[in-house]
């Protein structure tokens, strides 16, 4: 790629970012597109915009974004979006501050040196331009080489600082949230695993009481044991699919009267496969008449799950958050694998079926999938090739005779043959988050926001490796430890040295994404044109049109790692070519200003983990530093600097500063800490509603009298007083 | 050495054990030793001996051991002490089941081939005899190798499964001592440590106080600030020491009258240095004097240092059981390194001047130590050769010219010029444990059990690896690492191929050890002859007769580490020379009867920890069984065995075994078990006597009002009632 073609594709991505900003201000204004552009706002009951439906100020969204205060986004979106700001905002004091500096010291100290023109070609291509602003562009053992040694030691200093103050900042916000006087049904909650055998004669529900009130006789409230929902929320999806039908079916009466018709048209539906084949119906009787069948089926099978599906894990209620909070941390089995706890996560990101699994199957569970992970990390390309080389065109037709006329064309035939060898790939890598949140919950993983950064971490991993090291070393790992498994050491050297070839395809990749992806994300347009045909084509009922507009939320499951990858890819460059540090300012800056407006106006976060991610974040942060430190190590070796071993220091402090903030955070992150718990409530909490809101909906009955759920969830205690 | 200096050498042992034995059945039968032989009882207030003062039976002990229960041994010396004593037995059985099946099998087989005779030398001597009956005498390849692999098999089977029921029993006998109705005042309190810094006109105890009141208003009784007490302890101990000299110059006096002369002689004594020089004055007078001079000093140095000398570490009470378990093991602080929180351990074994050691400095100070360890480890002998080549006789004369005729004596300058050398190294092994236990301490370990168990758990690397390898490989850690640092492959089969040498040099160091070490310390002979010079030349009091009997505790913190290196010894030999087992048996078995006599008799407990050295003697087993496996891997490499690759899952199935047993038990050795700590207690606890029992002695003062103690012992909570 030369020099031209790196600024045409600069300033195409620039064009499309402000093509899709005056989209964006256009779309926003039409009333008809609030519920896609403010729905987070409407959902809370606010008033989208000040001045109804007039053409708005395009560039006011930058002013409310900028001047929102964390308080207003942790009240509009949460604490675990406020930590996301806070990873971003991070990242872009520690480019900001290392930009200041570097660029104009280290830019001139380059330019002014000759090595790529002396014949030392570090570059792959022709692309000499930016070859002259780098390191790259330095003699060998040449003593300019100290500003580049010092220009990493800043990098590494000013990353530290920022990342021990946002880890401080963050433990506040956590407390803060925590100590809230609100009443958090998660907070006085624990639950429960690996209940061992009950005895002959005793109920589940007996034995559970029983322990913990001798555990906890003023304090324990109540007990609800987990049950296998698996048929009864089955029946539940079936009768609240029958429900929406049947509105639907009411609707569409109701829009036919009307019109010309006033008695209207009765909608009917068949009732085969897919409402194709079958018996024609009237819509509203048949399904009149299948809900009113459903439901004495859900009321019997709810007695029934309640009775016989319990499992060997349940949910404990105390009547005090301090109680809750310490008894989440204590042992209390003197055999360890029995009676494990943990603090209750809020009721909505509870994944009920994990909670079953016992202790060392759990153990078990997590380490077939880390050699799974691995496994996919290192040799995902080997399937992959072996499907691309079976799947092509001529094998295609051969299987399928009937795509032989297709194939004929030659212009689509070219446009295949293109594709198809990376189909498999694409396919791939579109569903390996899914993947890879699949195997994570797998685990065993008690929580949706646990099992999230779990996957996060593990696609964190597949990226920085396979992306980075892998686009540098120009291959997959397998391959470049296939080759490198003579040499073992000199993987750092070699990474090192291929470093400065790719500059320029980092740096491309850094503006596309930000300047197509930022732009796709602030327009919203795929989501605008899917609201526009579901709402025109498919929704008759104001509950389906809601849902065709609900937004979802900020999925920082897959956000993060990809962000990840350009921190790591920004600072790995940030000594050799200095100039990637405003394509990463402009990533992180832009992100910042454009997710502020997405978490305030647009998306609704499905859980609440207090911040949790963050030392997951935090931690994948000093990794990519200590990569970067390690192949600046590299890097001065190749430039046979004599006094490289300076650098060696670095990444054993950086070692050194995770284990302490470790130490000094993170339990705070893990286990809820009980002066934070102690702060006072603002009212008695009803421990009744507290009880309710962890029932799983399909299993919630008003109908069903509170003797019937005797079986699994607990009697009261006979002491309820508030201690 | 050949077979009839081994046999001589046993024969020597066992005849020095059989007078040791009739030494003692002598001995322990007069009165007069009785509080040598029996002091334990005595101190519980038991009779010694059923048949008063006549001559008993010289094996009536033996069945006393072997009848006297476990419960009964825990009610005489302690958990700690039956733990030990299931390690003990835990080994025995290991070595019994595998000798059953291991000697009638293996020694045949081995006896059969011939390999020693067919020109291949394994033993380092002539000793052919018994290398007949080892591995060693197959011939290389041969299908009997089959017969030692699955005796290696075997032999790992049994020593798993009994270690697993070791650790279940312990973990019982733990949850059983922990859970009794007795009260113990250290299950009602914790140790906090690291307090923040107090602001602005507060004070360190209503800081204390405050923070723990917020979190347990019902159950917070009270705190007590720990303060630097060294010059108050210096104090306590100068006026300890007076009281004692008045004592003892009053029973001078005393014994004066009786005789000759009705009015006596009052004693006299120097004040100068030692006594020896000074103004000589009555000695009662003197020290009345003194006592009343420095009871003042003290009392003023206690509210000195209650009110000026406050740490930031404290004790903190609760008013139950649970909640001072469930509050050791919570995380109190949003910030980790601030107020931790530990179980309270006994009074008698904190570590006072250790709680005040910051959260960071413990951890630096911990790797110091570890650091300073492993280079004691590898280097050991480098001092030690350069001190004693320095410390040549020639040298010595030059130095201290004095001693030139002593050492012109033939006979004397021989023995010297044998001994010098090893002088330094003789002084080094007999400090190292003290050393040890010294920098174990530096960690800033808070009791004295752990600081043990940390000694014991270094001593035991040291031994393993300097006695144990260093002999096979006949040198230190450091040569064998310089010589093997070409080949770093090769340790094991190195390793491997110099065990069968050695053999008969441990048979004869098991044996010495077994005979002579039990049968000094049934015989008790050192402590008996310290006693009676004592008591004849330097007691003058009931106190100091005491004190002169007094015996120590079973100090397993060197003596576990001692077994331990015949555990690894005996496991490395059992299939490779199966004639070891027999030895290894004669060793436990005899251990396990004399110690048993010496805990239900002699020594006293100095502390209790409810078992918590369990999981370290485990996982030594279990390091020593994989060290085991590892070098049996390595033996049937070099016997050129063609299945030796069907050993390979045997250390993988140890290690995985290591993991579940520590997954299964270990925290409950760590924190308290919640059901544990909740079980009934006898009487409501009077907590007042619970504080109290953790004032320290030189700080304890019936006369000093309580309200003086307000200022590092907290105020009794408002409300006071047993929740």
């Amino acid at each position: 790629m030369d020099f031209s073609s790196f600024l045409t594709s600069l300033a195409t991505s620039f064009l499309i970012f402000v093509v899709l900003m005056i989209l964006f201000a256009w779309l926003s204004a039409r009333p008809g597109n609030h519920v896609v552009y403010y729905p987070n706002q409407i959902l809370k009951g606010l008033e989208p915009l000040d001045g109804g439906s007039k053409m708005r100020n395009p560039f006011s969204w930058i002013k409310e974004a900028l001047s929102s205060t964390e308080q207003e986004l942790i009240a509009m979106s949460g604490v675990d979006t406020a930590v996301y700001f806070v990873f971003l905002s991070t990242v872009l004091g520690i480019l900001v501050l290392s930009g200041i500096i570097l660029l104009p010291v280290l830019l001139p100290v380059a330019i002014t040196d000759d090595a790529v023109n002396s014949n030392k070609t570090v570059s792959k291509g022709t692309f000499n331009e930016l070859d002259h602003l780098s390191m790259g562009n330095i003699k060998e053992k040449s003593p300019r080489l100290w500003a580049f040694l010092i220009a990493t030691y800043l990098v590494s200093f000013v990353s530290l600082i920022l990342l021990w103050k946002g880890y401080k900042h963050v433990s506040v916000l956590r407390a803060e949230a925590l100590k809230s006087p609100e009443i958090k049904p998660e907070q006085f909650a624990i639950v429960v695993r690996d209940i061992p055998k009950v005895s002959e004669g005793q109920t589940k529900k007996d034995h559970v009481d029983s322990y913990f009130r001798a555990i906890y006789p003023e304090t324990f409230y109540r007990s609800m044991i987990v049950t296998d929902n698996k048929v009864v929320n089955k029946i539940w999806e079936e009768l609240e699919g029958y429900k929406k039908k049947l509105a639907r079916a009411e609707a569409i009466f109701e829009a036919s009267k009307t019109t010309a018709k006033p008695e209207g048209t009765r909608p009917t539906n068949k009732t085969g496969f897919l409402g194709l084949i079958g018996k024609k119906v009237d819509s509203i009787e048949y399904y009149s008449e299948k809900i009113n069948e459903t439901i004495p089926k859900l009321e019997s099978e709810q007695k029934v799950t309640l009775r016989e599906k319990q499992q060997n894990a349940a949910v404990v209620f105390f009547n005090n958050r301090v109680t809750a909070a310490s008894a989440a941390q204590s042992l209390h089995a003197q055999m360890v694998d029995h009676w494990t706890v943990i603090d209750a996560p809020e009721p909505r990101q509870i994944l009920w079926p994990n909670l079953k699994i016992k202790f060392f199957e759990r153990q078990v569970r997590q380490y077939v999938v880390y050699v799974i992970v691995a496994l996919t990390i290192f040799f995902y390309m080997i399937p992959i090739a072996v499907i691309s080389a079976f799947t092509t065109l001529s094998n295609l037709v051969k299987i399928l005779p009937f795509i032989k006329p297709v194939v004929s064309i030659k212009a689509l035939r070219t446009v295949l043959e293109a594709y198809l060898p990376q189909l498999a790939l694409i396919i791939f890598l579109a569903l390996l988050p899914k993947f890879l949140f699949f195997l994570s919950k797998l685990e065993g993983i008690p929580t949706q926001s646990h099992a999230v950064r779990a996957a996060s971490g593990k696609y964190y991993y597949f990226t920085v490796l396979n992306v980075f090291i892998g686009v540098t070393l120009s291959g997959t790992l397998f391959s470049t430890f296939k080759t490198i498994e003579k040499h073992p050491n000199q993987i750092v050297s070699m990474l090192a040295a291929s470093l400065p070839g790719n500059a320029t395809f980092f740096l491309t990749y850094v503006a596309l994404k930000f300047f197509v992806g930022y732009g796709l994300e602030l327009s919203r347009i795929v989501p605008l044109i899917i609201f526009h045909i579901k709402k025109k084509f498919l929704c008759k009922t104001e509950a389906e049109v809601k849902e065709a507009w609900l937004p979802g939320d900020l999925s920082y499951g897959t956000r993060v790692p990809g962000d990840m990858l350009i921190v790591t890819i920004v600072l790995c460059y940030s000594v050799i070519a200095p100039l990637i540090i405003p394509f990463g300012v402009a990533y992180f800056g832009l992100g910042w200003l454009i997710l502020r407006n997405q978490a305030l106006k647009v998306y609704v976060p499905s859980y609440e983990s207090y911040g949790r991610m963050w030392p997951h974040i935090h931690n994948r942060i000093l990794a990519s530093l200590i990569l970067y430190q390690v192949t600046m190590v590299g890097y001065f070796i190749v430039q046979k600097f004599y006094y490289t071993p300076l650098l060696f220091p670095l990444p054993i402090l950086s070692l050194l500063y995770g284990f302490v903030s470790a130490k000094k955070f993170y339990r705070a992150f893990q286990l809820p800490a009980l002066e934070i718990a102690a702060y006072e409530l603002k009212e008695v909490p009803n421990m009744e509603l507290i009880f309710r809101s962890f029932i799983p909906p399909s299993l919630s009955n008003e109908k069903i009298d509170d003797d019937q759920y005797e079986d699994a969830l607990s009697q009261v205690s006979r002491s309820t007083s508030y201690v």
